[in-house]
Formats: structure tokens, C-alpha cells, sequence
């Protein structure tokens, strides 16, 4: 289920197959003007207050369906930068977190199996249309890592200054739980540990924060 | 109200005066420790309910005063970055917000009128404890910006790319409102627009995600 006129007019410009669109009679089908041939269904404003998991939801909801990527190939992620989250478990990082690699052109994202559900109904809210174009898979990470053959950029304690780090032109940024960091078997997968200085006193940094500014970081050179 | 163990125990460490400390039976009063003298309650567990703002409240609640902060004198700013508010709404993002502004060392957020309250629940909540550091001011920015006589750096689009900016050793960081940037008569008042460029295709950037790239660009060099 994907909520908002924004999120879903980039759903229907996006590989992924809209099954459906429930409406209000209030509702404006602007999103009929884009490519794909989209399947309205008139409800009431009671049937959506149903169907939303919005407190006060807009007057459409789009029924998308869950595709299935083909399995990820090493070499789609040679020669340019990628997320690997490890066991990332509140949906609003997870979404912020999506809506971050679309800004910084990173289009492929790798999970631990124990990562929130990329369509977690608050995951699809807060990735703003994002998901549409950024592909979100599942995986063991400790079989996945050595396979990809690419550089892991760790966020860890005690490793080398982010600003004083080359991050080069390709590699994996890896970013931990939001409590506990990278697990330690992921940890002994890392080739640079690299942290965020401090320089005042808060204890830690939000997840969704820290991956910005290692997308930012990894990305600046090549802008 | 503030909530959580870390949360109080940062405003216990504070200058804020702790008026009293709510608890079910369940808590340990390690805050007992810390400098202050601390007025305890014991309190049943629906009773805490009844006062929590939390859906699933932890064992304690402390009742904190809200101090009255001298007047901001110009001369307080000089030779640091200090973060300007333009009608930031989510309470959420205000309190990532005051958190970044905590982790990169910056103790003074100066607000709009209009800015949601600092000691909103959730504002408190998302904040972690770093409100207890950083001090919130409101105002009127027309007035504020240039009595200030600092550079003011405002985040518009089609400004100056934020990787060429030369943040100097001292400014303001003006962010705005969620949806409509900077108002036209802040945006009269900015010395540097500045922009974070994108490289791929997300409409834009979160606010809070937006200050800590900015924080981390100004203060980078002075690490």
C-alpha cells in the first residue's frame, strides 16, 4: 500500500505494477496522465479511513505489487557505491535511510535477514516515493560480503576519521542497528573501520544521520 | 516532562533544575548518584501511565523547570557556528535537530516564532537528552539576522555547491520550514545561499538529514 499523491505518482512512473488505485470522489486522477494504464476504484471516505494507516489520510491509496528482483550480481555493484545495513529495525530510519540513497544516486541497498521489512507500511511513508527507485534486498550478509569482492567501509567506534578517509570511486558503506552497531562477525568482514568525529558531547548520532554523511562523504569526489 | 533513563540523567548533569523524579517500584535510582538533590515519588505503574507520553513508558518520569535563558547577546555567537530555524514544524525533526546540533558542538539554536515549541513532548523525546546542552532561543529572525553581524549561510536551491563553500570559523546555518524553505524575508537577509548538490532522483532531503551535512561541512575544517 503506498500513501500520498507524490509517493505514488513515483510508484507509477517506476518498474514496480500498480494493481489498483482506490479513491475519494475528492480526488483529482492526475496520476492518469503518466505512462501506465492504472486501475481506479471509487470507495468512500469511510472504506479508506479502512484501508489507510494514516491518521488522517489523504484522499487515495495506491495497491502496488511486491516484485520480484532478479538475484543481485556482483558486478551490477562494481564502480560505484552501495548500503549494507545490518540489522536496521526502526521503519522510519529504514525509509529516511532509502529516501538518502535516492538523493546520493545510490540505487542498490543489502540487508541483514533481521532488517524491518522494506514494505513496512511506515517504511513505504517515510521513503517518500524513494523505494520506487531504489532496489532493496535481503541476505546473509556474512556470505554476501566476501562474495562482492568490494571494499567495506564499516561506521564503527575507534576508526579512522570520516573526513580523512578516500573512499575511492566504488565499495560498501555498512551501517549497524540502531542500538548495537555491526554485529561482530559483520565487523571482522570491514577493511576500513570509519567514524564520525564528535565534537560536542551527544552520546551518539541517529542511523539515518550517520548513513547521510557517509553517502555524502563517499559521493563528494565524484560530483 | 522528560523520559528515559539516559534522558534524565543528561538533565541531571545540567543546568536545568530538576523539580521531581516519578517511579514505579521497578526503578533503581541511579540518577540518586549524580549531583543534584532529587525529589523522588514513588508512583504506582498506572499511575506513571497516566502521566507518560510514551505508548510503552520505562520506569521514571522527571518533572523538569523551565529555565529562563538571559537574553542571547551577539557577542555569545562570535567565533562558532550557531544553527537559525525558519519555521521547522515536526517535532521530530527539532529534536534530531537539537541532537546534531549537541554531537557537532553547536550550543545555541536560535528559532523562529513560529518554530514548534522545544518543550513539545516529542520534541523532548527525539532530542535524547540533548537539550539538556543545547540552548533554544525564539525570535524574530528579521530582527536577529542582522544584529547578529555574523555571515549568515543560507540552505536554498541554486545556491553555491556546499562542497566549495568556505564556511570560514564563525557563521549562522539558516534552515527552513519542511516544506517551504527559508520565508522571502529571511532569504533577503542570507550572505551565502548554499545547496547540497543530488546526484540521484529523491525530490529532496529531510531538514534534519539537511542540518548535519550542513553541520558537518562548517565544522569539518575545525576538527
Amino acid at each position: 500500500m503506498v500513501e500520498g499523491h507524490k509517493s505514488i505518482a513515483e510508484f507509477v512512473n517506476s518498474a514496480y505494477h500498480i494493481e489498483a488505485v482506490y479513491h475519494t470522489p475528492a480526488f483529482v486522477p492526475k496520476v492518469l496522465k503518466l505512462s501506465q494504464k492504472i486501475n481506479l476504484c471509487g470507495i468512500s471516505i469511510a472504506e479508506l479511513e479502512k484501508i489507510s494507516s494514516l491518521k488522517t489520510p489523504q484522499d487515495v491509496v495506491a495497491q502496488i505489487n511486491i516484485p520480484e528482483w532478479p538475484v543481485l550480481k556482483p558486478e551490477e555493484l562494481k564502480g560505484r557505491f552501495s548500503l549494507v545495513l545490518d540489522g536496521i529495525q526502526d521503519p522510519g530510519n529504514m525509509g529516511t535511510i532509502i529516501r538518502i540513497a535516492d538523493w546520493f544516486g545510490i540505487s542498490h541497498i543489502i540487508c541483514s535477514d533481521d532488517t524491518v521489512d522494506v514494505y513496512n507500511p511506515k517504511v513505504v511513508q517515510a521513503s517518500m516515493g524513494s523505494l520506487a527507485r531504489v532496489k532493496v534486498y535481503y541476505t546473509s550478509l556474512t556470505d554476501f560480503l566476501p562474495a562482492s569482492g568490494l571494499p567495506a567501509f564499516g561506521a564503527l567506534l575507534d576508526g579512522k576519521d570520516i573526513y580523512d578517509t578516500d573512499f575511492g570511486t566504488e565499495g560498501l558503506i555498512l551501517m549497524g542497528n540502531e542500538g548495537n552497531g555491526l554485529r561482530a562477525d559483520v565487523q571482522e568482514l570491514v577493511h576500513k573501520a570509519v567514524t564520525i568525529p564528535r565534537i560536542g558531547k551527544a552520546e551518539s548520532l541517529n542511523v539515518a544521520i550517520a548513513t547521510a554523511l557517509f553517502c555524502s562523504e563517499a559521493t563528494r569526489k565524484n560530483v
